[in-house]
């Protein structure tokens, strides 16, 4: 008997998953207001991400979605879909023992502690080391031509309660498992409605610069920090701010002002030293990386489902308490909230995924749905 | 020799300019990130806006706009797109004054101020008439047919400013005028950067209630207006909210609950009088009205241009002292910043900016392009 897998979401985490979860066997649908080549949608993250694999949080949990994810975006090198590339990443507070203790230099290549006199001015701590880069133009196609291969379905469609992902779609099979990658959606989906989720407002500049190859940045602005990100496509994105809570989608010009000059003062071959006004501005960019408060919701959890689509399809809140009769339990799968980190995380997230999806069926054998369509 | 016109945005505004431009002989493209039948884009207001016909500002150009509008939606009742309904509108201050003197009460049907003892309870003041409502879902599509009849290429594309709109798209001739529609983009467009333009937020439900065939609504919330606008395809839309410079396009679970409790109490039939909350919902939306400070922008310029696309495509500001030889002149024409009046503005809008671009040539005979592409 097939299980059938309904992913909500195509983001990088969505897309990921449905990939991982095909390649277990599972029958997979992936349900989404945007799909993976809407490269201009604001309505998702993925597209606008700085997406390099540079890890700067420092817990069990997510070191090992990063850990996994290092190792997988590793293999793909041959494909020219990421790139190694040198960093040199600098602190404006001496965070020297920081540095010493990062749980991720014995994973890198070439990582070390860049010594006082090696700094820039201005500068008290730094580091460096060879770390992935990859540019979402290409990736997203690239996973999405990877999940037809893979006979997941891709349907273009706003969801707006899991009892809708799990049985309210015409010409989509009941789902026995929906895995929830709405992101900042979670916030409004009917059965979920997670107020801890909250977007943090990023801006940056993609300028062409294909001799710019080293990835640098400054951490410590109270307003955010200094990026500099070459790409596997020769474009290099410059940020950037951090503004939590903030939903505002329009170019602010005066941080663009601010970003380009900083970037400037840290590699003035943006411009082959020419100033910051003439670095090459391709596109300015804003997106809302998908946050939550207390961090990314990677769990599961058992939810019964009215066997038919209520009158209204999307009650603010869904009932916990429907009858047996009335209703139908199934797995729901979280996995949203990943912030800055999607890229890093998502093959690591997406195993994760893969492992709550078996362990669902390993516990409840007898909730496989016989009946489909 | 034709004369073209390129369109940037495919909101409401953007298509009927577009449409009434294509009918004067004019030969004009739109190029838009969102096509009008992109239903579930929140990266534009029009799909998500109320869009019936209630005027709510009494200023000479609003009026012209809204009385030709209403005269234009007037003429499309056989069609089915628009309807008349009957509308009472409340006022939780006394504002009889303001009321006698409205400045539609001869342009629309059945206008008459509502005496106190029909008041219900808690309002000072009110009037009824007959207006007229459409629905975005029906009503983009056959815009979007029309131009597609009167020979208007719509071309799916960001545009970052407005000399990529003039001259720097490939298959796209160059622009004798460009028409700016970008509403809310308008902010960040290379060219514009109008600083003024800002989102007013706004939260409806829509609801199913066929039976419901009254507009109603109640002014003077702190906090916004009720609102229940019944439209010809028998759903019902429910507001709503006023939120001056909020992006956030997230569903607030509290204040849905707020709006359909006051719905409720003004007209229970919503549910048959079985409770708020057995108002079938059909979804929650969230929408930016496209605002501006001091009111749309609708009006003329002379704009240099580069004659081929910069470098860098699109620079935070583009220059206005560019060379007679580095540049040429074109016509740019604004229409943006309706916020929550698009609809109903939409036909008097469109004819003057036709006004405008016709007042362009005229004066400038010599600006016509001629060679293409």
């Amino acid at each position: 008997m097939s299980k059938h897998v309904v992913v909500i979401g195509a983001g990088v985490l969505g897309c990921t998953s449905a990939l991982c979860l095909s390649k277990e066997g599972y029958e997979v649908t992936i349900v989404a207001r945007d799909l993976p080549t809407d490269l201009d949608s604001q309505g998702f993250a993925s597209p606008w991400a700085g997406a390099n694999w540079h890890s700067f949080w420092n817990d069990l949990r997510t070191n090992a979605w990063e850990e996994a994810t290092y190792l997988k975006l590793k293999s793909l090198i041959p494909t020219g879909l990421v790139m190694k590339i040198p960093s040199k990443r600098y602190f404006l507070e001496d965070v020297s023992d920081d540095i010493e203790a990062e749980w991720y230099r014995d994973l890198v290549e070439d990582f070390r502690v860049i010594p006082k006199e090696e700094l820039p001015e201005g500068v008290k701590s730094g580091c460096a080391s060879t770390i992935l880069s990859l540019a979402p133009a290409t990736y997203l196609p690239w996973l999405e031509d990877q999940l037809r291969l893979a006979g997941v379905k891709l349907i273009r469609r706003r969801v707006e309660s899991i009892s809708e992902a799990a049985n309210g779609m015409p010409g989509v099979a009941k789902a026995d498992v929906v895995v929830n990658c709405t992101g900042l959606g979670a916030k409004s989906l009917g059965g979920v409605l997670d107020q801890d989720v909250e977007p943090i407002r990023g801006q940056v500049c993609l300028v062409r610069a294909p001799h710019v190859k080293t990835d640098m940045g400054i951490k410590g602005y109270t307003d955010g920090s200094c990026y500099i990100i070459p790409r596997p496509d020769g474009n290099v994105v410059l940020g950037g701010c951090q503004e939590v809570g903030s939903w505002d989608l329009s170019v602010h010009v005066d941080r663009a002002e601010t970003i380009l000059k900083r970037a400037y003062a840290l590699c003035p071959e943006l411009s082959h030293g020419q100033g910051w006004e003439n670095i090459p501005v391709l596109r300015h960019n804003v997106g809302l990386r998908p946050s939550r408060k207390g961090g990314a919701r990677v769990e599961r959890e058992i939810v019964h489902v009215p066997h038919r689509s209520p009158a209204a399809p999307w009650k603010m809140t869904e009932s916990s308490s429907l009858t047996e009769k009335a209703s139908r339990p199934i797995g729901l799968v979280h996995a949203y909230g990943i912030g800055p980190a999607g890229y890093q995380s998502s093959w690591g997230i997406a195993q994760n995924v893969t492992t709550l999806v078996h362990d669902h069926f390993t516990e409840f054998p007898a909730l496989i749905c016989s009946s489909k369509l």
